[in-house]
């Protein structure tokens, strides 16, 4: 068989754009670092946002949309965030046939416009927690884009919420990350995540302390699949946002924001996919099984039509192929490309022994079932591949990540993988001597595993390596 | 009471924006013409896009994805787009920290860009039809802008598609005019729409054909609520969409586009809005019925919790409201603000009686019935009240349109409503004149309702109205 992809040993770059290309997720856009997000690839990502979304308002936040343009001045008014931001801003200086007095800015966040509205909703005590999200598109422009995971544009959902205390804020940035973001990519996407703390040079544009879910791509760097912030009074001061306390006293609210965006699609292919394609996790997967006539025969399309219904009755989300005017081996190749997890084969020679074929993309396996058990088949084969997936995953991130204890090892490490060294061992000094090697630090866990409230707790782990 | 909001018959203007704050629709965006959508609004937003991306699928569209951003020079390649759309142009000249070589427009359609990937896309006739759609934000800079009827950002879904043959093509614009759009609008909407054809002086900038759907507001005015264009081979000959035909020559495509947007939460507020303000039809409706405590007593926040659970378990969308430190009216007010279709009323007298209260919003009765019987009551409710919603508007339009024969009868009755007039009775002449008046041709229809393939057919009615 002819080689589809670049294999990913010999180049994991060139590996990733293939996928990209052949399975058809995406293109690259006529503008400079945009991108075209194809059917085949725009389906995982729905997917990703129905989950997302659900577990969102199942936290009690409540979709809203603000505006794409934004007063330049709003971003000035705290003044890392326009610091930070500045240097990626897409500018508005022409509209409606005519120069525009103050040029608008394309949002590339929206804490300054949501702050400006937070500010006129919230009066009382009462008002709060205000919790709002979005979904939306937002423009960062990029010197060196990467389809799906550096986009001058991209689509994302960002939460904004305001509290009545810093404790509130805390403990609503945490819920976001553990209860939505951690619950989605571990059990839907698949993907085991360290979940921890940002260093203080790599928090957010005017955070007081940003949270972070790190994965582990299979060329061993490390892949933000999303942040929570905390932002303090930062944002509150800025604009305003107040509120009577119950007591009556005039006090600044505590905002937090977060978010995640279609840079998990990028994620998912490089944690998961393999030579030949893409490997879909059936939760998430739009087609959890497709239903393919290999050739026609006896009884050949009835039989493959009729499982397509079963299984739809029975909650799988199906696909269906009975373009038998394209050769099968074609075909075939296509789905393993797209990663659809079961391949359902029905085919006259083993139709004739009463059995379809289950090709299972996380395993490599084909086994003949009997038609009558298929459907049972699929759905204990789509829950054990669900699970099949993760634990290769882990097992993967864990071969790849070794214990050091100095910064010189860790850069030896981070070559191929995480570094796990004492944040004692390291510091502010030591990372920023990481750093000179193209070498983060991902995030800091304590040694049970759990996010710290703090850096300067003791006995910290960072985890360092190279990222995208 | 004390007057909530300004009566449609004093000032409609002033009483739909009374509406849009007092329910918290909408606010205003900082940047002229854009608005902030907030929850209430969105949730009717975001029910109205499920809707109809269903009904969108089931058509056999698939979503992708495409740019924002497009370079100025694509949108020149077809005259007619292009001339119509740049005065509404907002344009980005300064990105990343300079200037740009090729300044981009922010999209106000996206016709141009997917035609240039259909052409990537599209090589043989087997590859037709192609059918995607997208959820998207889009900009059309507004001097008269008013919140959710003319904004210069707006959501919208916008479908593209690409067919072998005109009369594909053709067949298919009208499949989602009738399928997706007039069934939504309808069924879901409860609005009672007029479907037809555009004239030539009102088409879309580089159709050959428009067809539209055209809803009264109670002002007697006309809202269009959707279109669907056949865009010929304009946009594949400017954009070089070809494909090898089955006897193997090479032909231009023939591509349609359609698309609704955040405008149909306008025309619905207008289309059913009363003096106590919103009323959302229940299939529609974010939340159906809203049990609400009037205040607390024996059993009365236990068995308002039993009822929400209760209806949650049979399939209806519910808000609870138990806010008894908040004066009831207030909070009753608020609900009919709101237009939820029927306030569950559970209080300790009714309950003393064995019996909570339904307050229907479309029909402003108030009836006690047993706490046992509630849910089957409200379910029958829900069903006749978008019945009876969908019956007044087309009363309402009925009532509100009249034939004429002369253009001046037609701009007098377009002063209340809509006028029908023969079309030959009118023509391009007639259609101008009645331009001057700020008067237009919303539609062309046949005799008998349906859509026609031409403006020169034989005895075709023109509706006439003023518009949004």
């Amino acid at each position: 068989m002819a080689r589809v992809l670049t294999p990913q040993a010999e180049d994991f770059p060139r590996w990733y754009q293939d996928v990209i290309n052949k399975a058809e997720l995406a293109d690259n856009g006529p503008v400079r670092g945009t991108m075209v997000i194809r059917p085949t690839g725009y389906a995982i990502w729905e997917r990703i946002q129905s989950e997302m979304d659900d577990r969102i308002k199942l936290a009690g936040a409540q979709n809203a949309y603000f505006p794409l343009f934004i007063p330049e001045s709003y971003l000035k008014r705290e003044a890392q965030h326009v610091e930070g931001f500045s240097p990626e801003l897409a500018v508005v200086t022409h509209a409606g046939g005519k120069d525009l007095d103050e040029p608008v800015v394309v949002r590339p966040t929206s804490e300054t416009v949501i702050g400006e509205f937070m500010a006129k909703w919230v009066q009382s005590y009462r008002d709060l927690p205000l919790l709002l999200n979005q979904w939306a598109n937002v423009v960062r422009w990029e010197l060196r884009p990467r389809v799906f995971l550096r986009t001058s544009e991209f689509l994302w959902q960002e939460g904004h919420t305001a509290h009545a205390s810093e404790a509130d804020a805390r403990a609503y940035a945490r819920r976001i990350l553990h209860e939505a973001y951690q619950d989605l990519m571990v059990n839907v996407l698949a993907m085991p995540v360290i979940v921890g703390r940002k260093t203080t040079a790599e928090r957010f544009a005017g955070a007081t302390n940003t949270y972070t879910l790190e994965a582990m791509m299979r060329d061993g760097k490390a892949l933000q699949m999303g942040t929570s912030h905390e932002l303090g009074q930062n944002f509150a001061k800025a604009f305003g946002i107040e509120f009577t306390g119950d007591s009556g006293t005039r006090e600044y609210a505590w905002t937090t924001s977060w978010g995640t965006s279609t840079r998990m699609v990028g994620g998912l292919i490089m944690c998961h996919g393999d030579d030949s394609g893409l490997r879909v996790p059936p939760r998430l997967a739009p087609i959890q099984a497709h239903v393919m006539v290999v050739k026609s025969g006896d009884a050949v399309p009835e039989t493959a039509a009729k499982l397509r219904d079963a299984l739809r009755d029975a909650g799988v989300r199906v696909g269906f192929d009975d373009r038998t005017d394209t050769p099968f081996g074609r075909r075939a190749v296509d789905a393993e490309l797209k990663g659809y997890p079961i391949r359902v084969e029905v085919g006259p020679r083993d139709l004739a022994a009463g059995n379809v074929v289950l090709a299972r993309r996380s395993t490599g396996g084909k086994t003949p079932v009997p038609v009558d058990k298929a459907v049972d088949e699929i759905q204990a084969a789509l829950a054990a591949d669900q699970q099949a997936l993760y634990d290769q995953a882990l097992a993967f991130r864990e071969a790849h990540t070794v214990d050091v204890t100095t910064p010189d090892d860790a850069v030896a490490a981070a070559a191929t993988g995480f570094a796990r060294i004492p944040w004692s061992a390291l510091g502010a000094a030591g990372e920023a001597e990481l750093n000179k090697q193209a070498v983060t630090v991902r995030c800091l866990v304590r040694a049970d595993g759990s996010v710290p409230d703090s850096e300067d707790e003791p006995e910290l782990t960072a985890y360092v390596a190279r990222s995208y």
